[in-house]
């Protein structure tokens, strides 16, 4: 019993202190490790098998709009990142420099790819000519670099993970409906297979993308009432275009201007599995993401009998497309039982030698703790049921969760008073202008996080100035 | 007929000039395009899309064994990189240095990992701790950078894609057993999925990878007679683990250093399969690495109902399993075939409305031009055995080429003029000196390819300086 103690010991709960409890699940759940590199993990087995579920269906979503995967270089040489004005200056401060190659000192400063606009715009330039190049609809997966000042694991970090898709268009309209489409399949990404329910909304001017003609995002609240900006995706007109030069003969052999798009989502998105999902015993995984969607523990192992039943139900559970080991170490089952919750597995199966005499196995829920005896013969079918009732519940949970921590606020101090003392998305009025924006977050830290597709009529004054609103946005504390 | 005759016009022949050729194929099948970042390239979708089917099928016969896969740093501290003598002088003359972060210079310069050796054992010392840690079979997906001075597509660039996998093991045996295990599974993976015979060997201490106690490798032959090392696999023995104190408790409480492997494939294999398969015409993909691997052209397509078989005809090839699409474009039939050939989409389905009167199609192979009539019924299945024949074929074309193109020498004359009169291996006795394998690459060029696993007793004496022969070795002039 010492050992099982310690390892739930070893995590803060989530009401002491949230942060912490943050980092002591993505520690203990293995899903990183710190590094000599500063600002920089390992993502671990656990963690990157979540990352591989991710992408691959991220990446078969994708494809089915037409997606093509492409790889550009690492490097971006300083002339080629400066030629759009916006984008140089949002980046700029925050990217790495190689200086030098083998010996030699280079001739000109190469960036790290914070984002690859400036590469695909190259690109673009030169390889497309004519109407029927068009539309390039690109992607690729590869890691990035912000050189960020503080850092936390996933959420923030000075290489990361991620896709990111870069498309050129004939027309403006073209462009505009690949940027919503791509948004839509992040929403319906993040609901289906993440559990997590998402807002859809345009970004304000002074939270856009930089360069970007408009940014659109789906927003997601953390256990804690604060927001995630979880996929962003942007619409860049003909800005980049002009910048790059990136033209085509149409069918009226005229030249023109491409219209470009970009977006992309990240490994920030493990952070909001653990943050929407996450309790006091660790980890709560998906079951559609998880990499392990069953563990059998089987008790009194050393019994006769006892492993070998195991091994026939995984055998008949995986069979059936479920993801699923037993876990045959030497340790204890309540060690083992405090590993799996730790883990985030969706689904203990529990059998010892009176269950093979009763011909069943008990299977426990990772979210509910919900036991349910079930024989041998309904197992696998069992085990599917409750891992399609399970992610259905935790969407169900995660919405439930936001639309409780979700509050209006018709004036300035209703307004200051649920920033600060309710956690959550305040839904509020806006004038339009930047500087409520910027007083806002100067008085109570939250931002503006999206101005959501779907409007409601709060009232008809700016919460903050008082001048007649434009539209409800999403404010809120943000990762 | 003038496009028809410009795009393939555009190719120069091999006979004529291999480099050439080589160079024109990855342009003209749209693998990869330069850039403006000197030495490094962009992978088209055609050529990242052989990548990806490359990294599903090595990934899965990687999990097969064991291995976790996990993502580490882009960046390496230099006195991280300085911890083992030999890896470092050997990779520190190419690579890159990262000297700022945003507007700081940082106080020690970051090198973009050429290789992760030095990052792995840096997490290994921390993670290890106890027996029951042992084996750690991790691999990852990653570019890396070394700065080359001359470069050329897929095979020599400043980035390139790989795979790194790092093993840490109890025992010695064990390190050696999984060196061994996963020089098989290239072998197996070269020659079942990108129909490529290889020599399994080891190499001499010449030209071993940096730190390295064995380096295994496999060894395939280009048209043009010149070798190709296709895969390295590398035992390290405790070697790293001294430098970075890597050591776990032992079942009897010692304390003991870990035996450490890692083994690399990268996406110069694409230049393999482009200069082992490739001809006059274009690339030819061996069918299970193909992205696409049968073509529908209708003919006279414009004709009622021709584009509707054509249709009919996918989603039954497609059902059997093949990845299969119409070419539906308005480009003329003679284009598309141009195409389909360049691309190297290995069977091509003709059919035009006196095919469909006949209730046939015509498939013609791309490697032989071999052409078969076939029902509609028995178009599926013939486009399968199609598929397979090829895939066999090909793999018995490439060993009956290089077969036919190793040679053997019993003394320095006649090893002397083989190299130079006839490009391919030379299968000769040495006597163990890196003396020889120097004047043998001074006066020749060649290099020592490999100490074959399969040894013969060409002779008894060294073929370049006479003294008793300890082995037999392929050389061979390589890329």
């Amino acid at each position: 019993m010492a050992k099982e103690k310690k390892l739930v010991e070893a995590i803060t709960s989530m009401e002491e202190d949230f942060a912490q409890w943050y980092t002591d699940v993505v520690k203990k759940a293995e899903l990183v490790d710190y590094t000599s590199v500063k600002g920089c993990m390992v993502i671990k087995p656990a963690g990157y098998a979540i990352w591989e579920n991710i992408q691959r269906e991220l990446d078969r979503r994708f494809k089915e709009t037409g997606v093509e995967n492409v790889y550009m270089p690492l490097f971006i040489p300083e002339s080629l990142l400066q030629k759009e004005k916006d984008h140089v200056e949002g980046f700029a401060p925050e990217v790495a420099w190689v200086t030098h190659g083998g010996l030699e000192e280079l001739q000109e400063r190469l960036c790290v790819r914070p984002t690859s606009e400036t590469l695909f715009c190259d690109f673009y330039a030169r390889d497309i000519h004519s109407h029927r190049d068009l539309p390039k609809v690109y992607n690729q997966w590869c890691s990035v670099v912000r050189w960020e000042k503080t850092t936390r694991p996933f959420l923030r970090s000075r290489e990361f993970l991620w896709q990111e898709g870069h498309t050129a268009h004939a027309t403006a309209e073209e462009a505009e409906e690949r940027t919503i489409q791509m948004l839509n399949v992040y929403a319906d990404f993040c609901e289906e297979e993440l559990a997590i329910p998402v807002i859809k909304g345009r970004k304000t001017d002074k939270e856009k993308f930089a360069g970007a003609e408009a940014t659109y995002t789906i927003e997601s609240l953390m256990h804690d009432g604060k927001a995630l900006q979880s996929g962003t995706s942007h619409n860049f007109g003909d800005g980049f275009a002009k910048a790059f030069g990136i033209q085509y003969a149409d069918r009226d052999n005229t030249l023109k201007y491409v219209h470009q798009t970009s977006w992309g989502m990240t490994t920030r998105m493990i952070g909001a599995i653990i943050m929407v999902h996450g309790d006091n015993s660790g980890l709560v995984l998906p079951p559609r993401i998880a990499p392990v969607q069953a563990m059998i523990i089987p008790i009194q192992q050393k019994k006769e009998g006892v492993l070998e039943k195991a091994d026939e139900m995984m055998a008949a559970i995986k069979k059936a497309g479920i993801r699923v080991k037993v876990d045959d170490s030497d340790k204890s089952p309540g060690w083992k039982f405090s590993e799996q919750e730790m883990r985030g597995i969706p689904v203990r199966i529990e059998c010892g030698p009176k269950d093979i005499e009763n011909g069943q196995a008990v299977i426990v829920r990772r979210d509910t703790r919900e036991k349910i005896v079930v024989s041998f013969e309904d197992l696998a079918q069992k085990v599917q049921e409750t891992l399609d009732t399970m992610q259905r519940e935790m969407l169900e949970r995660a919405r439930a969760h936001r639309d409780a921590h979700t509050y209006e606020a018709r004036d300035y101090e209703e307004f200051r008073k649920t920033i600060e003392e309710k956690p959550g998305f305040v839904k509020a009025m806006w004038c339009g202008c930047q500087e409520c924006e910027d007083k806002i977050k100067e008085d109570t830290q939250a931002t503006s996080r999206c101005i959501p597709f779907e409007q409601e009529q709060i009232s008809d004054k700016c919460v903050c100035c008082g001048k007649p609103a434009k539209k409800m946005v999403y404010w809120g504390k943000a990762y």
